[in-house]
């Protein structure tokens, strides 16, 4: 009998184990976020565009949501991450350009002079562009940013750029894809530039890595086909650039978008003007003590517009100090 | 002892109808495609590239494969359908613009003149966008494409366009899904066009398809956000700007590339000089009595220097007629 019942046995188990990880799953799908209205209106949202038979119900290949990156998935202080790699980048090429002491924007990214960097106009854009990130291919490009990403550290933190990730938001992340949600990164960041790291850091792959461009060139090199670095801006993904990237590379109207500054507003305004439930959310850094305090008189990240817009227009505004009980992963 | 058996009958009839189905999946994956050169190197190509163990195993997330569609997927004779469905807009709009009746692109495309179509240059094009595609929101223009493809037929077959699709390539897309492949259209055509019908005909999503553009502004409509389609072309998605469209959209190299006509040159040669295992396929319409034959003198989908270069690089060349046990879903 005892043999008998066995498989019996077993497959009771299995089926507790399934559903005390489903029970446990359930209990907690957010378990960095502090109960209170953030988390609230976050799991509300999801219920209704998820639930069947809910009014707001959406089928699963029209769950889209969209993620600002730098200050709503990881740090973008004291400066933007990829303005540390185009530094380090400049600072590694300085032997073979003794002009940069003198010109801008040159001599502001290699003595970290963070207000010079903040005023960098079009026209010294287009210069740190043409001396870092282009004449090389695609593949070349993926190296250096492989290269960094792997031995660069936060100056505060100490740790990889890719482990100042808020885990809130990876939580967030997984709780939407686990709800049939594809998730994008729609960032002002260099797209080549994310798609390094994206998916080991998010679970975001280079195809749902939505950001600014330069333009490219198919050419052979010899009898090889490759993808040239151009010299020329081809596309700003930052504030109206937003939804016109999404747009383009997405094709239909999210229904949830994250931001954190005046840069992710039209892209807020865009999706939440959907028809049916939407969910807009502003990610506030009020946390000087665990990370940084900071909005509308930041060089980095400013936010001010949408944060005096968001009550009337219904967005959420997590308070970083108060509605997330852990900042960064654990330690590994 | 009867009643007692039930579930465990229900149970083994379930165990044997999945195992059924999936032996005759095993047995015939592409059961419109005739044994032969073909159909052995797709077989031999994913085998090799999903198999574990095998050296050229590549892991799911990068397993992408690109399709372009005119030709590829669809019947593209004996006019593009989106060249028709431009003629039939000029044809709503002609009333209110009696100079189209003098006035070239507009006169050809009005009297069917395939040849003037075919040698439309790109300043016609421009003066067909701005006629056709642009001066509205995203969403209206998805509209008159959702309102033609439902009504319109194709002359020859007097079925739905999106019925004029390839059902061997149907079941090809259904395979390299079920073996972990990413499917993504790399089309000259233009993106918003192919993505109203994309999804219910190939089963792939608006964000993966790749197409040309034209540019899009983020405005508002009183408070209502939204892109407008303006005058202006704002990347061509065929010849060597696949490939660039592919690192914009993609930002990886494909495994395996499907074309038909030299716009795909390109693409083949970009996909099929990546390292490892590499798919290139071309179809060969060479089938008058059921679809076409058409090679290197066509207007549309002209094909000399692919078919020409083909041996020599390792691309598969379908022979339509020989290849295919039947054309076209069967009617419904």
């Amino acid at each position: 009998m005892r043999i008998g019942f066995r498989p019996s046995v077993r497959l009771a188990a299995l089926l507790v184990a399934f559903g005390m990880n489903a029970a446990l799953a359930a209990d907690d799908p957010l378990p960095s976020w502090k109960d209170g209205a953030s988390r609230k209106a976050i799991l509300a949202f999801v219920a209704a565009v998820t639930e069947p038979g809910s009014p707001d119900f959406v089928a699963v290949p029209g769950r889209i949501a969209v993620f600002d990156n730098d200050g709503t998935l990881w740090c973008e202080q004291p400066m933007y991450p990829q303005a540390v790699f185009i530094r380090d980048r400049l600072r590694a090429m300085a032997p073979g350009h003794p002009e940069w002491k003198r010109e801008q924007p040159f001599k502001a990214l290699l003595e970290d002079d963070r207000a010079a960097v903040a005023g960098i106009a079009e026209k010294g854009l287009v210069d740190i562009v043409t001396a870092t990130h282009a004449g090389m291919t695609s593949e070349e490009f993926s190296a250096l940013v492989r290269d960094w990403i792997a031995t660069a550290r936060h100056p505060r933190f100490r740790r990889p750029y890719t482990r100042c990730v808020y885990q809130p938001m990876l939580e967030l992340l997984a709780y939407l894809r686990a709800h049939g949600f594809e998730t994008f990164l729609v960032s002002g960041g260099g797209a080549e530039f994310m798609r390094v790291w994206a998916e080991p850091a998010y679970g975001i792959p280079p195809d749902r890595v939505v950001g600014s461009t330069v333009r490219t060139r198919y050419e052979l090199r010899g009898d090889t086909p490759v993808l040239m670095r151009l010299p020329e801006v081809d596309f700003v993904d930052d504030h109206a650039g937003k939804p016109v990237g999404i747009g383009r590379a997405i094709g239909r109207r999210p229904l949830a978008a994250f931001g954190n500054s005046d840069g992710d507003y039209e892209m807020l305004r865009y999706v939440t003007a959907g028809p049916g439930r939407r969910l807009g959310l502003i990610v506030h850094h009020t946390d000087a003590d665990r990370e940084y305090a900071y909005d509308r008189d930041s060089l980095v990240g400013r936010l001010a517009r949408a944060l005096d817009e968001a009550p009337a227009r219904g967005w959420t505004v997590v308070d970083m100090r108060r509605d997330w009980k852990v900042i960064f992963p654990a330690e590994e």
